[in-house]
């Protein structure tokens, strides 16, 4: 067994808020803790990609290469890292190669140092344009294996995906597990079975979401995983990754146990504590708990976070279990495709269509698509019967190219047309435009408004709770009972302006 | 290793609510989950003892006795478990040795099968009546080591404790980690020793407070450790024990991993989801989430469930992190006691009045008590200072007898004073009005009255939430949509005072 101390990457400022708080997280709310994060030894920062990009166009108002010439810039020791979709770039379908190797080129230019590129059916086809653009522009590629459970994922082919990354020329391995599904003892299995079979080194992700993301991790660490990733409470744990300091008292007295400053985790905590609080619209106790039903449904820790929303938008918030029941189902029939943007939006999407108007009576666009092999190669076969179905219903065939070979390129067509709609002709406008074409326009136009953004809270002094939430003991007024969204509450009411 | 398969005891009945919803789950909830969790395979069923009878007596309006009768009868294959704090019985100081004899007596008498039995201090004079008791009536005496941590609390030190109770009868020894604070490497390590020290079996008892839980489990389970205690969400995980369905899935794969029936598992997860919502008043998500601020102040779980409220009632809910931050310091004055019924609530009490009247201005009375020696010996030095000011405050001296040897006997004369206010003679009123004389009288009085406790709820239709957190449409009243910090709310405003 390796001593060598394990290498933690904190994803705080990624993955930590998209899975706690709907990636509403603000450039200036990373600005006062950035700084800190970037001084504490850290083997990684996450910071940027995933769905970050399309949160900081759609919600905040923010250019997104601003927010990472930003954080470049404040937080300049630390490698920074990025979640990249491979040939879906940060959305949801396929991009010809040009945009893709246009989309790291500036990515890479604008200092972004590792990124982690996966494909969500896990078809290295997918991955090739990327890690390939990424080593041509000098950064670091850590091919991403998704985690999944099935009659097809074995650890055997498994590792069989990581020597294929590995002779496609990745730095690094990246083991991803955005469900929270890897048990301890597959954990080890595969950590240590890679291990063998590969020289590269291997970073496992995972979330707490199910409750056995950090014994998992204690497992991969046994087993000589390279590096792990944590978050900073609140923003830790539960859909989240588990927190830096509850990993550290679980690895006292290791022999692989990092050492971190406990002071400055503790100023981080605080800091993010108000952060929480600022963002409270957007979080959810449902993601501060553990809970096991995961492990039936398999559903991500950021799917979950926007899941419940999503069918109360689409009026079938009382349906919530009988969809998630429905999951494995359509996840079956499309071949046991891995659950991770797109595939799991894709898939939750199906489930509620299949409960809505019954199971396959209506199919949706993107899942006739995997059907026919438009996002890759499946990891089983399509249900032929739902197959069928598909052929009928779109008069497609099924295709088994890779996708973005279908594609023509397309980079200038999106400049061209980002230039009409009076945007700048540079390229990461046109990479950006070819992904959120109305976002940026909106982004534009705004341009000259006075910024939305909540402003930065300070770590000396937490940001006092919302007013609504204070605790006051009313002396007079008028009693009242409010029913504010169907639930009862007795009210005292004082006029406070005389 | 051992590859025996690990047991499972469950304390859903017992400290799954304790920790989760301050002790309220009524017998008429427990009818319908008792019977399944009796098939199931469980090496014991903790279902009585700790704060459950307090909470009978104060807030549910039952006779304990008759709880423990109704869940033996109905559940009656399981060994049930107690737990019982030494001399104090189930109350915060020391009874007299008949006393509780008398109670051990009665309990053992119906059916009763394990007595865990723990001291605050871990002075173990103050288990020896009742271990010697429950041998007697032809109990299980689990001896109980409180885990904490502390300069004076080693791995050595703990073993012999360990090899006292088993010289002192016991038939089996608990890890009572109430704080949940024992981390993976020092469980390996004190299982590993124990085992080699001791012959009896070794059951580690945990909370998931801080996120430690689950994996100190999985490393105690690789040392050997026989049983580990586990509950059923949502009274699981947080500040109570490790899910089942989780623990399971941690240990998938490892060859001491237990069988359980995973259907019935989801059954008793509907049905005690069902009664977490009748219990909503007593429920915080603050319960739910992992928090590892507790490895600092080290805060049992039950603890924390209570103390919000305590604080609020004080007037110091704003104080909160203060009064938590002092607790250590506390602690440490009063010889490093462990935090556990009733020294938890004792020193939280003094945290409390170091905060708002200044550190050591006022000490309470047990606070005193703890310092003069009367609830034994403790475990490092009092803080000299402060057993001064506690001697010219008090006008007492420090005794070192076990505390009980300067107590009379006086069983008899609670007898004669329960008798005196009307209610019945026997042993089992006599020892509960030793300890709850106010509340015995009151439930005595109460008896004629209709019953006030929730009725059962059906597995197959959860009973309706009550009343207060019902979901209302209010058919009445001014509609409204109000907008609070920027979120929307649709209100309905009802006039109460005409």
């Amino acid at each position: 067994m390796t001593t060598k101390t394990v290498l933690f990457n904190n994803t705080v400022l990624r993955d930590g808020h998209q899975s706690m708080a709907a990636t509403r997280m603000t450039t200036a709310q990373m600005l006062e803790p950035a700084p800190i994060l970037d001084e504490m030894g850290f083997a990684g920062l996450e910071t940027w990609g995933g769905a970050t990009i399309d949160s900081c166009l759609r919600f905040l108002n923010e250019n997104p290469f601003d927010r990472l010439r930003t954080l470049k810039k404040i937080a300049p020791k630390t490698p920074q890292l990025m979640l990249l979709r491979g040939q879906n770039i940060v959305q949801y379908t396929s991009f010809p190669d040009d945009v893709v190797e246009a989309f790291v080129r500036c990515t890479c230019a604008n200092g972004q140092d590792i990124l982690r590129i996966f494909d969500a059916l896990n078809d290295l086809r997918n991955l090739a344009t990327s890690i390939k653009a990424t080593k041509k522009y000098g950064k670091h590629a850590r091919g991403e294996l998704c985690y999944t459970i099935s009659p097809v994922h074995t650890v055997e082919n498994f590792v069989k995906l990581g020597v294929e990354l590995e002779k496609m020329g990745c730095d690094s391995l990246g083991i991803k597990d955005m469900s929270g599904i890897l048990q301890p003892q597959i954990a080890y299995k595969l950590v240590k079975e890679l291990k063998s079979k590969i020289g590269i080194p291997i970073t496992l992700h995972t979330h707490d979401t199910a409750g056995l993301g950090a014994s998992s991790y204690l497992a991969a660490i046994d087993a000589g995983v390279d590096c792990v990733e944590v978050s900073i409470v609140p923003f830790a744990n539960g859909t989240s990754q588990p927190d830096t300091v509850r990993m550290l008292a679980l690895l006292e007295g290791h022999p692989r146990c990092p050492k971190f400053d406990t002071g400055k985790l503790a100023q981080l905590r605080d800091y993010f504590t108000g952060v929480y609080k600022q963002l409270e619209k957007f979080t959810s106790p449902a993601n501060e708990r553990v809970d096991s039903d995961i492990l039936i449904f398999q559903v991500p820790g950021g799917m979950l976070s926007n899941f419940r929303t999503q069918l109360k938008e689409q009026g079938v918030a009382d349906k919530f279990n009988e969809v998630v029941r429905e999951i494995p189902i359509v996840r079956e029939a499309l071949g046991w495709i891995p659950l991770v943007t797109p595939t799991s939006q894709i898939v939750g999407t199906q489930a509620m269509m299949n409960v809505k108007f019954g199971r396959w009576k209506m199919i949706c666009q993107p899942a006739q698509d995997i059907a026919l092999g438009k996002y890759g190669l499946t990891p089983g076969p399509i249900n032929p019967e739902v197959l069928a179905q598909v052929i009928k219903q779109s008069g497609k065939k099924p295709v088994t190219e890779r996708p973005a070979d279908l594609l023509p390129p397309a980079l200038e067509t999106y400049r061209k047309q980002a230039v009409e709609k009076g945007l700048p002709a540079d390229d990461e406008t046109a990479v950006l435009f070819a992904m959120f074409p109305q976002q940026m326009q909106d982004l534009y136009k705004a341009k000259t408004a006075p910024p939305a953004a909540a402003g930065p809270v300070t770590l000396q002094s937490p940001a006092p709770a919302p007013a609504a939430a204070r605790t006051v003991t009313a002396t007079s007024g008028r009693k009242l009972a409010v029913t504010i969204n169907g639930k009862r509450h007795e009210v005292t009411v004082e006029n406070l302006e005389g």
